[in-house]
């Protein structure tokens, strides 16, 4: 044995005797920010204690990224050796939280203080008590409460002076009011302060609740011949707007790449009209910041961006890192992409298949450096035009390094930039890509149909542990993905998953008008492809057309944005239902004073019914209470009493209820079960 | 905006692609150690991926702390980006473990290349293969693998020359041999390391499995007149040795505080014959480091020590940091206590309560540092005496951080030794022990009797979070608790809470003779304190009183020898039994070898029976197979079949049943229902 096989004495003070162990909220430790937007609550807890039985004090710590002071606000005890405090977050931006805590002699001695019953005892604890009233006041500095806790030691000290009775010196000692005065002015000389801290991203409210409709600015002309323009779509907002959009996306909006373009259906061949596909980014006239010019010019967008404003929309762009074979970063930057043994151009492939009208950025390249300042130089032109909202087209195939720094980059210059990640792949890749900064991700809600499917993939999301990072946007359809179920589902099915989408995920989109038109052959059976889809042509689409689900859409987004209940996704619970064709859940606003309970069918043939269990006890009513439903879609009302109660939908109506739960409530305390 | 508010390119490499997340085992994300003992496997899992399709190597990385250079062990995929390695723990000490990742080019392309089916494609794709191949030569250095690889791709290439088949071309470049080969050779340059690298604390194996005997050697004489030594001890080493126990566990042995002892049952009087508490450590003579004189010299000490060797026993310490008024500390280093504003120094108390015979120390002292290596020194001492074994009294009163670095203190000088947390306590303050290092806890088994009780606490315990750090000691008794189960129960009760403690927790300890004599008399109605305690006064035992369970206790350690399924405390799994009088669990051995059924009356009153429900099915039988049921503590044989089988338990024989079954295996992955 050598000395040097002994450890040393710890460097920090030994006489630091607190714990501050298992913060939440904490995303991996803290190496990711937890997500909130303006105006929500952050509740963190944590185990703090010491040992012994003295008494403890914990404080949260809150600042702004980058400053030096925190803001201290005291944590309550939940027993257990559990603490919590509730911040709302006020501002945009990166946050930071930490806890603090300290043994606190003062109410140590207070505590034991109060139990004392021997008058030898109490006065020997009176004189202790008498100095630490004087070290607070000491560290009271020149204030008056310094003035003040003098005086009360001084009445203390004079008290035993007097050989006051016990009672005396205890009130004494007690006196509520000038404790607190001493608990203002603490011995900190032995605080712990948790590290590392953790981060908090907030964002706006859209990051949390939106609305999205994908529409092809190509096809804006209408009649299927001429190419849409920016000028084009403006005919369209109102309508969008009818149907209670907030965020119009449009595919992307560069020139479209001619080497190697793809014609109608994704042929290999194209015919000399044909617009190719709008992922083929770029062409000699320009890259990711040019516009195609059949579209309009920069003007016609930013006015379009202005008009979409006025009728209550965001204009949201497609950012997608990869280029067409004449993209002109191809021959300014040939470092920027692989290059295959024979010297050409490594295009997108994963063998067999090949995408040859496609050249994947490679992240591995020397001149990284360079490349990743460009692909952030998009995002900060299109913001720097007016553009706040990025869908980012396969995020997964680049590097997850990379978008933690271009996104933290860009929301460093423009905060309130919302980035939604279109990765439809392996769940931790998606909840990387979340974790690392994306506002949104899209979901496998397109590929969940069953209640069991539905019930345990949206449980997941909103209990499981990505809640804090992973907020769900939900596409009943993509013009990538025209699901089965809506290729045979017919019109029922189109009104059922949009519901889904729209109820049980506070983000969805749909792809319109091919959505609201019940588009649904598909380029080959058994496939999820468009036939004729505007990827690769422009299409003519009757707005007007009277079996249009825009009426339908256009309910269900005012439900949404009549009920916060629905603007968030914690606050999501499945309910029993005696029907495996029926699905029926709850949704609270956080404060509780909205409830919508929803129910769907979700089989598009046939009428289905069942009983319902919903527990009007547990949301503070009298059992014997009748309580009204209001049907938000039907505008029909139903009295309900208990816990069962029927439902019944006919899937040819109508085969949705989002019902409103009207009610007077009991006391705050009986919502445990929605808690 | 200002260029200084831009996130700054990492310092790291950016093209590192590959992310490693959520290693398990971790014990706060790597700040405290997982325990295992010599032997044991140490399963490590990671989350790891790349963006993209690329393929990606994983290892696992080992080395004993302190060491510079890494073990590695290639990872096996699971699926679903998770990633396992197996290692059994060889040897004593601190050792550390991480992941390391690295998207990998060469099988990168192999991937690719065994996929391709066009000529052209495989053309290009070998002449990249051989480049490949040459890089992994020129990493290879000068061995004999470097000139087979160089070999390798100049065949490819030639192959190219002579325009080969598209077949002959697949078969060259996929290779098995030369690919596992060039695999020896990988391209690391964009790996990634996990930080914060995990430890791991190796002990041996009595730190998994041990039976504690706790016995005050002052009643060793025999006669409660005569004081006991050790070298009375001695003759009682064959009968606690028969008993099957393997730590024999003394209170401390040191010289007992005079100034204000206390008598017999806790009095504040004594007369003059009283021995007072060994827990008030101390007098003139000496302290931590000194032997009560009546016990005997250190020579004898160490004799007995050698003794109880001689019997399969190690003696355990009782170490208790407290301090007699009459400590030679207290007047040496009188800064090591708090005083009290009188000038005197703080006894310890809970107020009301007061023992005033009892000085705590002071972790807040200003000379900490003195005391901590004061209170090692303690460890230190009796280490180098022989004893390996410390069980640590109320070590929740003392500073966690000293914990943390007293105990990596002894353990860098003697890796061997064995710490036991005495905290009982709120659960976050015994698993903060834990965590900081004690090998063992004692746990609230005394106090959980109901079979809701039982069950609820021992899942927790074997399955819950800490199930990696927290090593549960089940106590039915010890000289402070007697609990009121035992003082109504009657013999019945002994024996059902003896073998509950034996079977359900690996490390478990008795307070004897008064355990197997069923000492049951309370000092007053309604506590838990022992009449006539040890604490305070010599006994006499009479340990042939023909009523003693001491052949029951016997049985019990021996079938825990037995069978490797009571040795550790993961394979416990309950089983349903249909009656609320009765518990049942199974226990299995790591390897699925041995399993034990276990049943016990929780009825000290009547017989009771019930179906149990166990499935030998899940243990790889046929469903039709009859199996054998050894009862080790009856002797008797039963024949089950199915899943459901009967068993009756009478109290008033023996309300346990320890049952081993007797099968033969179907195989191996069948056992899924066990792991």
């Amino acid at each position: 044995m050598t000395a040097a096989l002994l450890t040393p004495i710890a460097l920090h003070d030994g006489r630091i005797r607190v714990v501050i162990e298992n913060i939440r909220p904490s995303v991996d430790g803290g190496r990711f920010p937890v997500k909130r937007v303006v105006g929500e609550s952050l509740v963190v807890e944590a185990d703090c204690f010491a040992d012994g039985h003295d008494v403890i004090v914990c404080e949260l710590l809150w600042r702004r990224a980058g400053a030096d002071a925190w803001t201290r606000q005291r944590m309550q005890a939940l027993g257990n050796d559990r603490w919590r405090a509730v911040r709302v977050v006020e501002s945009l931006g990166d946050w930071q939280y930490t806890v603090q805590a300290w043994v606190d002699p003062f109410l140590s001695w207070r505590h034991d203080f109060e139990r004392r019953i021997d008058l030898d005892d109490v006065r020997v604890a009176a004189k202790g008590g008498a100095a630490l009233i004087e070290q607070a006041a000491a560290r009271a500095g020149s204030g008056a409460e310094a003035g003040l806790l003098m005086a009360w030691a001084a009445e203390l000290k004079a008290a035993l002076a007097a050989e006051a009775s016990l009672e005396a010196l205890k009130a004494l000692g007690l006196d509520e009011l000038r404790g607190q005065m001493a608990q203002r002015h603490p011995d900190q000389q032995h605080r712990l302060v948790h590290h590392p801290v953790h981060p908090v991203t907030v964002e706006r409210e859209r990051a949390r609740f939106s609305s999205w409709y994908e529409f092809f600015p190509r096809s804006a002309a209408g009649d299927g011949v001429r190419h849409g323009s920016f000028t084009d779509c403006e005919a369209w907002l109102p309508y969008v707007q009818r149907m209670g959009f907030d965020v119009l996306y449009f595919p992307p909006i560069h020139p479209v790449g001619r080497d190697r373009r793809k014609g109608r259906n994704n042929s290999l061949q194209t015919v000399v009209d044909d617009v190719g596909s709008p992922w083929a980014v770029g062409a000699a006239e320009g890259g990711h910041d040019a516009i195609l010019s059949e579209l309009g010019t920069l003007d016609d967008f930013k006015r379009l961006i202005g008009r979409a404003h006025d009728h209550g929309m965001e204009i949201a762009l497609d950012i997608a890192f990869q280029c067409a074979p004449d993209h002109p970063w191809v021959k300014d930057h040939p470092q920027w992409f692989k290059a295959r043994a024979d010297g050409s151009i490594q295009y997108a492939e994963n063998p067999p298949k090949k995408y040859q009208d496609i050249y994947p950025l490679d992240f591995e390249s020397p001149q990284w450096q360079d490349l990743w300042l460009a692909l952030a130089g998009v995002f900060e032109y299109w913001a720097g035009q007016g553009v706040r909202i990025f869908r980012v087209d396969n995020p997964h195939t680049k590097a997850f390094g990379f978008w933690e720094w271009a996104i933290a980059r860009v929301r460093a210059q423009f905060p309130d930039v919302i980035f939604l990640s279109e990765a439809f792949t392996r769940p931790r890749v998606m909840h990387r890509l979340a974790k690392v900064g994306f506002s949104q991700s899209y979901t496998y809600f397109s590929w969940r149909n069953t209640k069991q499917e539905l019930t345990a993939y949206f449980t997941e999301l909103s209990q499981g542990p990505g809640r804090e990072y992973f907020r769900p946007n939900a596409w009943p359809n993509t013009p990538d993905i025209l699901p089965a179920a809506l290729q045979y589902g017919g019109r029922p099915m189109f009104m059922a998953r949009v519901a889904l989408a729209a109820t049980l995920a506070a983000n969805y989109g749909i792809y319109g008008p091919a959505f609201e038109l019940q588009e649904h052959l598909p380029l080959r059976e058994g496939g999820e492809e468009y036939l004729d889809s505007e990827k690769f042509q422009l299409r003519a689409w009757d707005r007007e057309r009277p079996d249009s689900l825009a009426d339908f859409i256009g309910r269900l987004n005012q439900v949404r944005r009549d009920n916060p209940a629905l603007q968030s996704d914690a606050g999501l619970r499945f309910l029993d239902i005696d029907n495996e064709q029926m699905i029926a859940y709850a949704k609270t606003s956080p404060d509780l004073s909205n409830i919508v309970v929803c129910v769907v069918n979700l089989d598009p043939h046939h009428a289905q019914s069942g009983w319902l269990e919903f527990d009007p006890e547990a949301l503070g009513m009298q059992p014997q209470q009748a309580y009204q439903m209001h049907d938000a879609i039907s505008g029909a009302h139903y009295l309900w009493q208990g816990p069962r109660n029927f439902v019944s939908l006919d899937p040819q109506r109508c085969p949705v209820h989002l019902m409103q739960l009207r009610r007077r409530m009991r006391r705050e305390s009986d919502f445990d079960y929605f808690l």
